[in-house]
């Protein structure tokens, strides 16, 4: 992971640190080897000074703008809340900053539309934030997908649940944009990478599980089928009523066979008692998706020192959402829907 | 299964000894203990002799009708292409016998409710043929579910995978109703066997891995989502293209935890190679479902000779059909449908 | 499994009808097409009249001398308790009638000497039970180590563990041979049927679960290590207390991979609530076995019916036998002992 | 893993720089938040110099004792050849350095015994590595057993497979103490944290797979049962020839079930194709154990950083290879040896 060779380093400066953020922060500034955090911005003082204080980090602001334009930072990485991503990362395009932004990149089309000119007007490196690409079951299945291990991928399957519900702040499709877009964003992505661009979507969705949730405008199950512009097809499952743990799915049907990514269980420890084989379960996305935080940081990093072209552009974080903002539609107007491109 | 107070026989014909009528000769004839194979009917004079030969049958006959009139036979079970389960089961009736019908009961609403009318004129004892609901797994979930295992099952999910491509003959959509009907019907029995009634359908499908389907005007692959009368979710995939093997994989996701039934491994040998695992899959549906269809056998001849309802309906098999008929019009049309009921 | 050819049947006459008796009499009569059980014998009345009733069986006798000097009687099939296996094969030798023994042959080597000379003096057909090289686990493991998939095997591992204690007048070394005989043998014998001859046995045991089996003489685990003719390696470790179910594995280490054949979930249902996935196990050996009892007795009968040479004869049951005395000597003494042989 | 008030770190220097030491020297310097690798030695200079210039570490030598003599350590982990763990801990005992050593301590009883004398003698702070205990699946099963989910356990195995041959030199039991000591020490090592002392132990074992290890005098495979004072069982199987991949299993079984620890499935993707379904292995122990050395290390560090008594004494890594010694004269003898203690 940190080869000898990887003398130069990236000054990188955080902003965000919240649940994620505080990982991100480990990641750049011990996991990696490329990688210097010198500098943290978060709205919440004492976060700041919280990882300013663990990981030695020489500055620290609640003001983004003062870390995006101080001189030790060559890079940002954007872990804020969605709402904040097209001024952030306006703020890094006007400085000439090369950005790293987590997904979804906005709720709204017009915000990715502002976040796509900008970043294209200035010409900054950008690169989107879709982890699941650097997991490592994920980046095999792509790998043996190329070798034709299945022959042609026809049918792309793919299933989140998340373990437990949300706070309702938090699910609020304000601020969201709705569990659909919040929770399908990867497999959209996923649909994408794996099979190509989606021309239709329909969906189901329901407050089944969480009737708090359906009082701030949410559902917490959704099923959504998709149409690729081949003329394969998708099903996409989200439910935030996963209760047994995290678990995510994608399998990947082709004319040769089939290739399936995922797995629930955490420890490897079998319990067996008097007629029962018990196992524990991945308990949320930091768990199962560790590994790949930590890689699409270290490839974010190295192909900013190296000049290399993002692998996930902001293009793909615009059709994602295109995909995320049609499968809401549809869930909303019970019709099947294009998806523009 | 074979309880030794057993003393009563049913005395069966069968009708139909194709590829699944021969497991059911063999099963009536020596697996089931109260069952007497008494009479067998096919087109095929070879294959009535054959069977009469192999099982000690004392009368084979190429006219489904001498078989129902036969004073030696008190129960008929109708194996026969789907196109003749009307006059099968009106000649039946006629004569007083107790049916049981492989699934579907029909490929037109049609034609169901004229097998509907007959069997309700007459009165006979009619049972619908849905093995699933005797396989051990699928019989497992139901039991659970209802001990509360799940708290509130909220949404379903099915799916179909055959290992091969049917012949084109047998594809047709004239007799075989198309795929969504000619596979699905098991997944939209087990769906409103679990969940409750479906209201709406939406539908996707295409010709994605053998274009000769397309040719006869069928599909390969297809999904299909469902909004149960509750308000609750399902959602259904099938495909022609497997591959690896016959896999059937239902989950019932619920309020306190999830339900899965499926497993692909068909002999319990795993070989370990230089880096790889392997284990084989589960060839077809006579391996995967043996024993859930003689316990069906059985518990027909059971329900018979006991004077007990059938457990699955003549409506069971109008109303999946109607959701199959329903799921078949959304694919052709792109538009939600709603099941009539 | 029942070929439409097999017209010949055998006329079998089964003596003893416990547990496993009555399976092999389900067998027998129903799901085996080439065989015909004509007669039944058990020191308990009550329970021949329950299995003739059953199954139609025109002959039922307290007295096994008078059902194998039955004429209607070609072959005899035993499943007496082990004492009386020398007595039952030697009548059945003076009527050269053909034998289906089960295992073990006997517990002691004098008495298994005494039953195959009885054979060999006599030239009655006579089959060996050792159910598990009928499983198609083991079967397929068989042909894939013939098939060079692992290379040579050169370890042999093997675990038996029954899920509760037997009663202790079962266990009663006097009549069973001790616990390393009465479980051990069916690993022996694969050893052998694997790997070749055993040359040396260690072993140690223990009453550690169950005080009350130590009280007659019995242990409760054991770990028997051996040391083939050939110089490669086997180990067999035994319990009791196998309490979560009944878990048969066995492992061949081989130059290129390694062969694993066993399970232990028994329905295919996985039942996932908070932080838990589970599933059930495999009762006991009527449900693990119960494909490779039906086969092996198929087997016999194809056999006798074909006058092929039975695939396991008295000399697999003297030397199975060789071992487990060998080993039980080992544990006792604490020494290495030599297979004699 | 890193917590937020790990504010006082360990200067540690690391002696031994070969696989698993460049491992050590990356989690010291950027895995674990309270440690800081400030010196490196090596006999060989390029190696010192590379991990030097990667991990920034200050100070770099071919000479352990200028290591441990250094001002700016305070103390020393040592992943040296086995041979120099005397020398090593001698002189860090001699500077009053805090220790922490990679096993097996030493392959001789005598030096051994030199070792605990002189960390005695001296007072210093000595933990011993055996990283499987800092595994989460292994530490699991410890506190499952402590909260009695199994009762008392009564029969402990393990199984550790290699997935290819050691080199020669390696393997040469004058430097490696032989296989059963190799390979078996974490083995006994787990024998005796789950289940107490040993007794006594018997042992096979053979040159089966790689004739050019016989040529140095080492063998293959080894089986090695285990007599615990308690009248407990265990059973430790070793092979070199695990091909398929690194496998490393322990079970417990109990008087009210079992635990089982260990997987052989690397990454979370399966490969599906025609009647086969396969998966990857774990490749080797870095792969397995990663979690595990950080853990223990990071365990070192807070216990030296906070006065704690080590988990793992001087007297374990003595205790252990005992067994592994007693185990290797009963391989060579085939007598039972009985364990000194």
């Amino acid at each position: 992971m940190t080869g000898s060779t990887a003398r130069a380093k990236l000054n990188v400066g955080l902003i965000g640190v919240g649940r994620l953020g505080r990982i991100y922060a480990r990641d750049l500034s011990t996991r990696i080897a490329c990688t210097r955090l010198v500098a943290v911005a978060d709205v919440d003082r004492s976060a700041v000074d919280e990882i300013t204080g663990e990981f030695d980090v020489p500055f620290g602001t609640t003001n983004p703008e003062d870390l995006i334009s101080h001189p030790s930072v060559d890079a940002v990485v954007i872990v804020t809340p969605t709402s904040t991503h097209r001024a952030v990362t306006e703020a890094a395009a006007a400085s000439g900053k090369a950005v790293f932004c987590e997904k979804p990149l906005s709720i709204s089309l017009d915000e990715a539309s502002a976040i796509k000119h900008a970043v294209e007007r200035s010409g900054i490196f950008f690169q989107m934030g879709f982890m699941r690409r650097f997991d490592r079951g994920f980046a095999a299945a792509k790998q043996r997908l190329g070798e034709g291990a299945i022959g042609e991928a026809v049918v792309f399957k793919s299933t989140s649940r998340d373990p437990f519900r949300p706070s309702v702040e938090y699910a609020d499709p304000r601020s969201s944009g709705g569990m659909i877009l919040d929770m399908g964003i990867h497999d959209f992505d996923l649909a994408r990478w794996f099979m190509g661009e989606v021309a239709t979507v329909q969906a189901i969705g329901g407050v089944l599980a969480y009737p708090e949730l359906g009082a701030v405008g949410d559902i917490d199950n959704a099923i959504i089928s998709l149409v690729f512009t081949s003329g394969r097809l998708g099903v996409v499952d989200l439910t935030r009523n996963g209760i047994y743990g995290y678990d995510i799915i994608t399998e990947l049907l082709g004319t040769q066979g089939t290739l399936r990514v995922g797995y629930i269980r955490e420890t490897p420890l079998l319990i067996m008692t008097k007629g029962v084989v018990a196992h524990d379960t991945v308990p949320y996305f930091m768990e199962r998706f560790a590994q790949a935080y930590t890689a699409q940081l270290e490839n974010f990093a190295q192909n900013v020192l190296h000049g290399r072209q993002p692998p996930i552009t902001v293009d793909d974080g615009v059709q994602a959402l295109r995909i995320a903002v049609a499968a809401t539609r549809a869930q909303h107007t019970g019709q099947r829907v294009e998806v523009e491109s």
